[in-house]
């Protein structure tokens, strides 16, 4: 899956993000797909995506309705998307180009690539959901620092510390991301990944709700047909066929947390 | 302490639960312990603990009932304990092998230890109290990464960062553990250990909250008989003596937060 | 801004604490003032602040009134302050010396700094609302390190990673620090950098919350003086001229959150 808008730098529009919502929540039921690799289309790794686009028309607020930030809606689709998400960062990723990838499951990024929380010197401030996503991916301190300064970092600079899994040559990244992906698809459930992003990101507030709610969902994982062929193909050493989708296979619990109902456009 | 099954390297079982929360409480009320060091028995260092012993017969839920996992009630025993425990992992760690040590205060690996968070690759999901204590050890992008490959990697891998004090070499790895231990024993305050891991699991929401908080603790607790023994050791340069115990000590606010029960056994 | 009490190495008194909760409220209002930088006025580069001074007078609690923690207060004045606040660390930080920092938006440090949680061994607990700061900026692995054994350690120890943004040569941690905070104060906005700080300290709990918190406030952001500024610079490559304050162009939502109130003195 790939950002191509070569023209602007991947440069990030309203029709981008109505393209991304489309494709995560297409990917998510079609059970063809067990992992997913995004990445941008420029094939000279000089930028991933190089932030909101400026110039284009975004849709306007009117009167008293409101469009909800696209950003943070891209945001909601990725981490609603039930397939792992390693993210492919070729080159550039600023703003928005590095705020959107935050709820994937993995990143790696392109050891020329460089990084930007540039919403201070824009006079404006965090979106795509980064101020959930952001302080609990790096921590407090390097998430403070990057958005005071908002400078641009190179990928390998310790204030991203933590961010990327692995940073490696421009022309590896791709192939890196695929094999991360490839690995994922052959041996791991998708609807164990699923439901345990859900507890890191939907995560129980102390350790007696964790005990409780991890043994509920493990009471029904327990009798699933991926428990089932996970621990048998563990025990005679063969290669694991997962075939649990969320659709069939989802724990009776899930989802366990209530959301706030986000619509695109909400009155002010 | 020792993780003694060396026929199943260490894997664990419903007995082995049982010995480790009746230990953790035992210690924790026992005045001669100062501090716990908990490895596993096996002096070749290969294993610390293999994780969930697939081959033993384990407590099954009926009808209505349901255990709770024994894994999660391991980790809220040793959350309990009221004396700094530090782990001393000899060998590899996987599955609930590794989440069991994460409520503990301090871990020294094995620079030849392997650590796995593998349950996406047998079907099943994160336990031990891990959706809890995971992400707030290492990060939400390294949980994130690590749970959703459910591979195993070695104990010096940067994504596993932050969860190891000391990576030392494999017969170092009790010694370490120990001289942390005997250090602590020696000139830390065990009630303000307990308070203090209390405030950091089980944390204010908010600066304000904390200020409220920490004062009325810090009330108490300046009057004790361990700060009366810390400061005035301090002053004149000796060793502290500290007498403290929760039982006679704790201030008292504590235990300020309400937990959820957790009983080993309910309804579902 | 200097902490100047050389004759106690920096030692935190009750004056100290007023001082420095006046001098914040002072600069939060005082529209010529676009970054803080903090540091002792120790030459010497020895003591950037040796903890609380336990031979000082402290106000004491009487009867059913007691005063709430004079770190904490000082902390919250910090975290209220609205403009970016950089900290140099020139010498050893010990206690409270190094909790008033952590609200702070960066932390240089020099290479020769100690830095020591050490309540543990003054029979003491957590202060200076550290108890909500320390394991957001370190996590939680590090923060019970820390906190159980009370030890002292040099600025660049792994126990410490990502504490300090830069670790330098003593000399050059406050050049290092105005430097940061000129590029602050020239190419960012205030406004921005205030909201997005309490943005991260006061995170909405879920990204969909995220979604609907960030898009109010952007959408009020994006009207304002400093995003015309901002965008308009940016799209024409000149440096931006922010103007904006807290008073005059907070986003309306702001404060989104209620703050326990916290009185210097409450009834207990």
């Amino acid at each position: 899956m790939k950002l191509d808008r070569l023209s602007a730098h991947q440069a990030f529009t309203d029709q981008m993000a109505d393209s991304l919502i489309t494709a995560y929540d297409m990917m998510s039921s079609d059970p063809r797909v067990r992992a997913i690799v995004l990445t941008s289309a420029d094939t000279t790794n000089k930028f991933f995506c190089a932030g909101m686009d400026f110039n284009a028309e975004h849709r306007q607020n009117s009167g008293e309705k409101m469009y909800l930030d696209t950003g943070g809606q891209v945001s909601i689709a990725m981490q609603r998307c039930t397939k792992p998400i390693v993210v492919a960062i070729n080159g550039a990723a600023v703003g928005v180009g590095i705020t959107m990838t935050l709820p994937a499951n993995i990143r790696v990024a392109s050891k020329h690539a460089k990084c930007g929380f540039v919403f201070g010197r824009r006079g404006l401030c965090m979106e795509a959901c980064s101020s959930f996503f952001l302080p609990r991916l790096v921590g407090t301190s390097r998430a403070m620092h990057l958005i005071t300064t908002g400078a641009v970092y190179p990928a390998s600079h310790k204030l991203l510390d933590g961010l990327f899994s692995e940073i490696v040559e421009p022309e590896q990244v791709v192939p890196t991301a695929l094999k991360i992906a490839d690995d994922i698809a052959a041996n791991v459930s998708i609807v164990s990944v699923k439901v345990m992003k859900d507890l890191i990101f939907h995560d129980p507030r102390s350790p007696e709700e964790a005990n409780l709610l991890e043994s509920k969902i493990f009471h029904d994982m327990v009798r699933g047909k991926d428990a089932q062929e996970g621990v048998q193909s563990f025990l005679i050493k063969r290669q694991p066929e997962f075939k649990g989708t969320m659709e069939e296979d989802a724990p009776r619990m899930w989802p366990w947390w209530t959301s706030v109902d986000v619509k695109a456009e909400i009155s002010i």
